[in-house]
């Protein structure tokens, strides 16, 4: 082995288990601070106990399938293809096992950090924000650390036995995967039933704030947060940096690119560079206080960070490929320097994230014009504002759409599918701070929901301004995630052309009446999919609604607060009607690509990826940007505007969004993981379709 | 020329002529139908002025846009490419005058209808079934023969003087295709900003029925009917049929099906077919009387029509294919006799439209479960009835989406993309018949809204039994519209491969990234185009329903029946707002397809007209079958469902009706003719691509 690879054979695993280290400090750091009185800690510990039965129950139904599937893979791939070294088994085990440890964890800190957050305002908003972004922050070094870990390590144990080929790494993303859809369909629609049922009762009829403790749907409601937003992001970006990773690591073997262990250990680099930038980026955050400004700390994280990956990007890219030679594919021949190529293909994906958290803004932020529409038009009603917002959110995909369209053309021009590959990992390689400016929105949220509970309004007052703060970055986070999700997706297929060896172009060509066919198929899914998801919240939130209302009417002195709501019964609803509806979006992806696959053919499966990865990207950023417009019309409305809360503009909004709920936290991020589950278990049975069809 | 051919070439203007005939005989039938009271006189020729004052002014617009795309294809198409002979140029603009001249024949016959109609219900159900009914069918009847007429005479015109290439006819269906985008769009919005301002002024807020006279929204709303459905239909049927017999026209000389005059006569002869079924169900339509049940006797017309158009239709492929030897392509190879071939698309077209047809009442009639549903989840208000019916809307493309591919991979099989241009000239060849039970829709509509704005509440129970079943069938009709839609689109696109010269597949396969941006850029076009549309209607309406709210207030004793609203105003803010929101989206298409043509290329354009049709087509069905379901939901309710009107069910069922409106006949319809329109521009320069890009 050369002495570069040994060395950093010994680098790469310090790096990782110090980003763990620094996760596992960060949570002692949060769990020394303070919690408040007797009233926030029982608040809390509810909060805390939903979350844990939910996410127990969840992950139950996820063991089942994953056991399942793993002795489906071992008996196929790993039996027949790999013969009998438990490749696939696994990688795919220990896929499943660090996600769901990292959900777990997560949701272990943010209903730890909530009520010391809100405990911590006491100090001024700089203290909320330290404590919240510290919570986000444990996590996402932990995760870092770990996907880093596990992926090296296993590469380096089947390199060990004689085994040097990535692609038995496809397991362990699509492990990633597998976890992901069920926490990103289970969580989003728990906290949206939850959420639109506490809102419409408690908020539209009864006219009582948001989080009050007379709402017999409040705890629901916050548990929502925590297995939604904050499990499901982080399953989410678990899948997407692991996917891009063993993508990244899986093309570099590509005949077409053939960079081999160099740019193997490139990719594996780039991650290294962005605990390095993230750890940095911690320290900074901490020390350098913001005043009461937490939007300009987290842009000041998220821009230290973003600098120093991107400088070490470059540097790795020299160190790495400098030797490499020129890509001489695509249109233009423009014959880059591979490791310019690359670092260019990075910055590309940079610059375009950025630009679509910028249209997201833009779109849905209530300083811009966009939302100030949707309120206005709810003057004439609901139905007007709905039809404002609905529009708005069609228009708000075209920049993202062409940018991602430049993207593809230029990536591919500067280093083929490695080049596209690298520009998701480039941006995942900020994992870490996405993390945490998007938990962070979750964990104010919460803190917001037991200072309000627990009727501390001094305290209320500065989560409100953590808590609009966290919406803001959310969205961000958000807009970051389904185009790194775009990206790797693109990149993924590049793969399944090459693992189902298909050399004859021809076969793909838009004249064949399969791939057409293909096209359709893959399109249809995102539809189906909504459909499903939309459903399953409305159908949760009609039973929700019915709870609260019946509540309210048979509990005596429950609106003079003299009695206790039954917290326990809406929780139970939200449970159940995540779980019920769990199991069919969960695994219908994966039952189409094998059926495609299996019955059409690897050509039609291939355009069946492609029309699933451009409805659901368009789709996905549709509902994102239409959801958060609705919601913002409302809040500008609720700062005064048009008549304030009451008025009949407020309304219509409300309304609004309510529609917006389901799109915007449930069906969009949840697309997300539908595209990368097909693809992966397209990459995963590629070996299998490229023996059967020739 | 062969013996064959000269017959025909007598017999087939005479059967074109006799169409023509038909359906001018049956206009002066209608015109000597008694019109009733003066008071019914006076509606109607509102109704009429102010439809006819619309229709001069959207015209003028199509009309100064004509001219200029007239000159550029003479300058160029006809100049560089043609040696100067205005093929292109006389195509184009018979296309658009034909098209134009059948939409306000339409129109003039929808507007002596209506009140015509509502008159003869005096005398029965079925005596306003017929007056509809001949309404639509007098312009179907016209139709079928100008297009046949005005297709043959042009071909056979540059046949005479030595061009036998039907590619020159191109400009022909593109004529079509843009007075078809402009009336669909401009009619759209007029349509129901209209119905939107009244209804919620109207029925919502002032609680009284629809069509009352001191609503001012009403005259407005019932013009739109006419320029909305009526001629927008008229529009788009004309568009479809013109194109699909071009397009069969000219695929049957590409080299690949290579069947000449033979291939090129047989789509000729299959229009003549349907205007002889059609002929003959007009007769039997109008002897047969059906008694009280309109649906029934409509039905029966429909399957008559279909069941000679088959027959006819194996009769004339036997007559002009049967020595053309089999169709060898395809991926199993069926090697089918190609005159077998092609009869089998027909009927496989024909199966699927009416799978189509059945889905859509599935999914969106109070008689099923699904419509019955989004009225209950209206129980818990407005959003949980709007999510509802998104996710219906939504689960309701899945049949008709695969439908689609199982159609183009057997098609294709049959014969080749000559078998997918005949399903659906199949299907066209039921234009007469589609037009009628269309436009037999929004006669009854008007009639209705005649009789109760003239106060004659004994014809108002009649009109409303033919309105019922115009919803029905008319919703089956814009069925039958979107999958030949889908269905010639895709012929089209074949046909732009081979006109621009692209023999290389390898060129438009999915590894390359130009072809990924193409279908990006083509899957975007109908979100933006959708989101104009239905931004232009929420700001028309927004309008509107300020107007009526301040005419209700400002003029004394309206509610009282004492004074008159002042209809004129708000027929004036429609008419405004659709000129002023027309132009944008109605060239968005062609823009896109030249711009993608000539700086991406030929292969990316393809990519884009497949990126386009897929996201169009589903799109386009998902927003016709929410629309639908939303407004039967509320009808369900209104015939004394879930405490009827007035419950909270039936409040969310309004809102949620609104919220359909503009979806299922504004923005749905209009992606239809976007997606012809965007493959007939890039038809018309595929010659220029094929030279620019080799």
């Amino acid at each position: 082995m050369e002495p570069l690879f040994f060395t950093l054979n010994i680098i790469v695993p310090i790096i990782a288990v110090i980003s763990i280290i620094v996760g596992i400090l960060l949570i002692f750091k949060i769990k020394q601070m303070e919690e408040g009185s007797d009233e926030m800690k029982k608040i809390a510990k509810a909060i805390r106990e939903g979350a844990n039965a939910y996410l127990k129950r969840e992950y139950f139904y996820i063991l089942i399938i994953s056991i399942v599937l793993a002795v489906v893979f071992y008996f196929t791939l790993d039996f027949i293809f790999y013969g009998g070294i438990p490749f696939t088994l696994i990688s795919f085990v220990l896929g499943c096992g660090d996600s769901i440890l990292c959900g777990y964890i997560g949701m272990y800190i943010a209903t730890q950090a909530n009520i010391r957050t809100a405990y911590a305002t006491k100090g001024g908003i700089g203290e909320g924000l330290k404590s919240a972004f510290n919570g986000g922050a444990a996590l996402g070094s932990f995760m870092m650390g770990i996907i880093l870990l596990s992926i090296f390590g296993l590469f380096n144990i089947y390199s060990f036995i004689g085994y040097t080929d990535p692609i038995y790494l496809t397991g362990f993303g699509f492990g990633g995967s597998l976890v992901c859809i069920f926490s990103r369909v289970g969580g989003g629609i728990y906290t949206k039933s939850a959420d639109i049922g506490a809102d419409l009762v408690g908020k539209v009829e009864k006219g009582i704030p948001e989080d009050d403790p007379r709402n017999p749907g409040v705890i629901a409601d916050n548990v929502g947060d925590n297995v939604g937003d904050c499990v499901g992001m982080s399953a989410d970006l678990f899948e997407s940096l692991s996917i891009t990773l063993v993508v990244s690591m899986i093309i570099s073997f590509e005949p077409e690119i053939n960079l081999g262990l160099n740019g193997l250990y490139f990719a594996i680099l780039v991650v290294c560079a962005g605990i390095i930038s993230f750890i940095v980026a911690i320290f900074i955050t901490n020390k350098i206080s913001a005043g009461n400004n937490p939007i300009k700390a987290l842009n000041r994280g998220l821009l230290i960070s973003g600098i120093i990956s991107i400088v070490l990007f470059g540097a790795f890219a020299a160190l790495m490929l400098f030797n490499q030679g020129a890509y001489t594919g695509g249109m233009w021949h423009f014959n880059l320097p591979i490791w310019v190529g690359v670092l260019l293909s990075a910055i590309m994906g940079l610059i375009v994230a950025i630009i679509i958290a910028y249209n997201t803004q833009i779109f849905t932020s209530g300083n811009h014009k966009y939302a100030r529409e949707i309120a206005k038009a709810g003057e004439t009603g609901p139905a007007t504002n709905i039809l404002k917002g609905y529009s708005i959110g069609l228009k708000s995909i075209a920049i993202p759409g062409v940018m991602v369209a430049i993207t593809i053309i230029f990536a591919y021009e500067f280093a083929g599918i490695y080049g596209i590959a690298l520009s998701s990992l480039g941006l995942l390689s900020m994992t870490g701070m996405i993390q945490s400016i998007d938990t962070f929105g979750a964990i104010s949220d919460n803190a917001g929901g037991i200072a309000e509970m627990s009727g501390q309004d001094e305290l209320r007052k500065n989560t409100d301004v953590l808590d609009e703060a966290g919406n803001t970055t959310a969205a961000s986070a958000k807009g970051f995630a389904i185009i790194s999700s775009g990206l790797v997706a693109l990149a993924t297929v590049g793969a399944v052309i090459d693992e189902t060896n298909i050399t004859n172009f021809v076969n793909i060509a838009l004249n064949s009446p399969l791939i057409i066919a293909g096209l359709f198929i893959g399109a249809i899914i995102p539809f189906l999919f909504s459909s499903l998801l939309i459903g399953a919240v409305e159908n949760t939130a009609f039973k929700m609604i019915n709870e609260i209302r019946r509540q309210f009417k048979e509990i005596d002195g429950l609106m003079e607060g003299k009695s206790k709501p039954d917290y326990a019964k809406c929780v139970d609803i939200a449970t159940k009607g995540a779980l019920k509806n769990l199991i069919i979006p969960g695994i219908m992806g994966i039952i189409v690509s094998i059926a495609v696959g299996f019955i059409l053919g690897k050509y039609a499966l291939i355009a069946c990826l492609f029309g699933n990865i451009v409805v659901g990207l368009l789709m996905a950023i549709f509902l994102a940007n239409a959801g958060g417009a609705w919601d913002n019309a409302k809040k500008w409305i609720e700062k005064g505007n048009l008549g304030g809360k009451g008025s009949p503009a407020h309304k219509a909004a409300v309304i609004g969004d309510t529609i917006g709920d389901p799109f915007k936290d449930t069906a969009g991020p949840s697309i997300n993981s539908l595209i990368k589950v097909m693809n992966m278990i397209s990459l995963l049975i590629a070996p299998i379709l490229a023996v059967i069809f020739l």
